[in-house]
């Protein structure tokens, strides 16, 4: 099938525009009883350039599953706003310096705002969902805050594993010590629960209503296509130029993030490249100089650890292509089910 | 009515007990399938030294209501998790470094893990929350989750208004400045949110089952009896040994902390006082002095400070005191009831 890119632009669009329309309301509804300098902090991250990946697989999910967007727009609004939260917490634990393209929340305001604004945009996520009992009923919002409780499980636990690595310096970690974490820190939030969220929102009422057996598969789909998505994600971050990316050039290689690449590159190294570029990993990032980041890039380059990455991806893409063509038995043919095959080939081909 | 500090100890031990053993398993039913270590870390503030006063709270305003304290269970290991959360990521605001008698977790694992042991707690909290619907039903669980909503908005606000008046170096305040603060920041979550899930838990079903304008009395009564919780905790900081309390001795002064006495004292000092006063405050904790810690606590009493703040606790209890006769009309006249009269003066009294 050709990949469709004006339908994928198109319907990203349409969904960042129904969430930030959700919540400028949102922000606007709270501020009259509440603290307003709160308010204009809330609002940064969620505004900034962005592609709301996670609201248009949510809403698209929820189409393809026979429902309207009208009963997906709090969810969407509410998973937006969970990513941003955990962005802001993310930046604060990174220490970093940049975040789409701006300085960061922590760096604008210190630690102890950026940890407060994270916070109060969990709540008002929260408060999102709640309002869905109105329009989807008690059931459904009470089964769509036990995938949110899930989502948030496993990314703090991916959280932890990789911050166990960071803590204890540890380098020494193969693919499927990668896979698992990304597993657990990005695909539940990026993937499986936009998938399965949007199922829950706009599913049928009936017979068809889907058991909890029937959303598994999404769990694997969203699994194999959220590994790709973070693959290639971490590609553009070590090729991109700073001006398009929104983040500094190589700005992980300057983290010191462990990257599928990064890992690839220190197993496969000759002794003397590892430990030169441990060296330069274990420097923190202000007193590493660029030359030493630029070599580590090239020696990543050379070793093949690039491709290596591009070679994971296409296949994580692969299989996830395979599954959904067998195993989306709630779905309709229909533009949103088309816009989510094409998301397939989207993630991958923007790393391109 | 005298003062029965017999069934305040025993409410308090048994209720701790309760949500202890919760917790237990709550953290024991999570960790097969998720990440060990951070399950450790997230045990480390619930089992410290505490009061659990909160869930003591929630389970009496529970059977006061006429409930069982099984229906409250969840929703009272929720809340101490909610608190414990709010603690772990308020050391880190803070750049504290004690809590509960022991070092905090920013200082023993860093701000990073503190941040995302703060983010995982609150997530276990919720999944308690979403237990709750088999116990008491879906409709209760909703509503309580609305009032967790409303706390957490409430004190992350509060937080919002503390952290501005730290950053943008503000110390002319007067009690009403304070008391809207603490209103947001300590009130809901302490004693607003525990009395009025209480009921929520433990409210027959049927024509009797509260009504939102039956809940409004709790806002009051618990927006002065936390005002006074909150006054007092703050005396017992400036006034305990770090033994007894479990804090750095007048940890608040060295830390900063606008509490009801220091801003009395700013307004009330002559101008060398005051002068001296805000350069003490303003010098970073690990650069202070402890002789002008001292200086400034000497100070804060011969200027009537300690005596201002102890009144107006007194004030706002007794205020709480009058609202509780004539108000609470959906308990019933029980031990639970009686323990939560108490609590008003157990309030007070501890901080004498």
């Amino acid at each position: 099938m050709a990949y469709d890119r004006s339908l994928v632009d198109r319907l990203l669009r349409e969904s960042r525009e129904i969430v930030l329309q959700e919540l400028q309301e949102l922000f606007e509804g709270n501020r009259p009883t509440g603290y307003g300098p709160l308010y204009d902090l809330l609002a940064d991250y969620p505004f900034r350039e962005g592609k709301s990946l996670r609201p248009a697989i949510l809403i698209a999910s929820a189409r393809a599953a026979g429902g309207r967007t009208e009963q997906a727009r709090l969810s969407a609004a509410a998973l937006e706003l969970y990513h941003n939260a955990f962005l802001v917490h993310d930046d604060v634990e990174d220490d970093s310096d940049f975040r789409r393209g701006e300085v960061t929340m922590l760096r604008l305001h210190g630690a102890a705002v950026a940890v407060n604004v994270g916070d109060a945009t969990n709540v008002l996520a929260m408060q999102l969902l709640l309002r869905n009992a109105e329009v989807i009923g008690l059931r459904r919002a009470l089964l769509i805050l036990c995938e949110v409780e899930r989502m948030a499980r496993e990314s703090v636990e991916g959280q932890a594993v990789e911050l166990d690595w960071i803590r204890q310096d540890i380098f020494d970690l193969n693919d499927q010590d990668y896979v698992r974490m990304a597993y657990k820190k990005t695909c539940w939030y990026t993937v499986i629960a936009p998938l399965r969220i949007g199922v829950l929102c706009g599913c049928p009422a009936g017979v068809r209503f889907p058991m909890e057996r029937d959303l598994v598969p999404l769990i694997e789909l969203g699994h194999l296509a959220g590994i790709a998505f973070q693959i290639c994600d971490d590609l553009l971050n070590l090729e991109a130029e700073p001006s398009v990316y929104g983040k500094e050039a190589a700005g992980d290689l300057w983290e010191g993030k462990r990257t599928l690449m990064l890992l690839h590159f220190l197993r496969e190294a000759d002794t003397a490249s590892r430990k030169r570029a441990l060296a330069i990993l274990q420097t923190p990032r202000r007193k590493k100089e660029p030359t030493d980041v630029q070599w580590l890039l090239d020696a990543m380059i050379e070793r093949g650890s690039i491709a290596h990455g591009r070679r994971m991806a296409d296949r994580f893409v692969e299989r996830a292509i395979a599954l959904d063509e067998y195993s989306m038995t709630f779905y309709e043919e229909n533009e949103a089910r088309h816009f989510l095959r094409e998301m397939l080939w989207y993630v991958v081909e923007r790393a391109k």
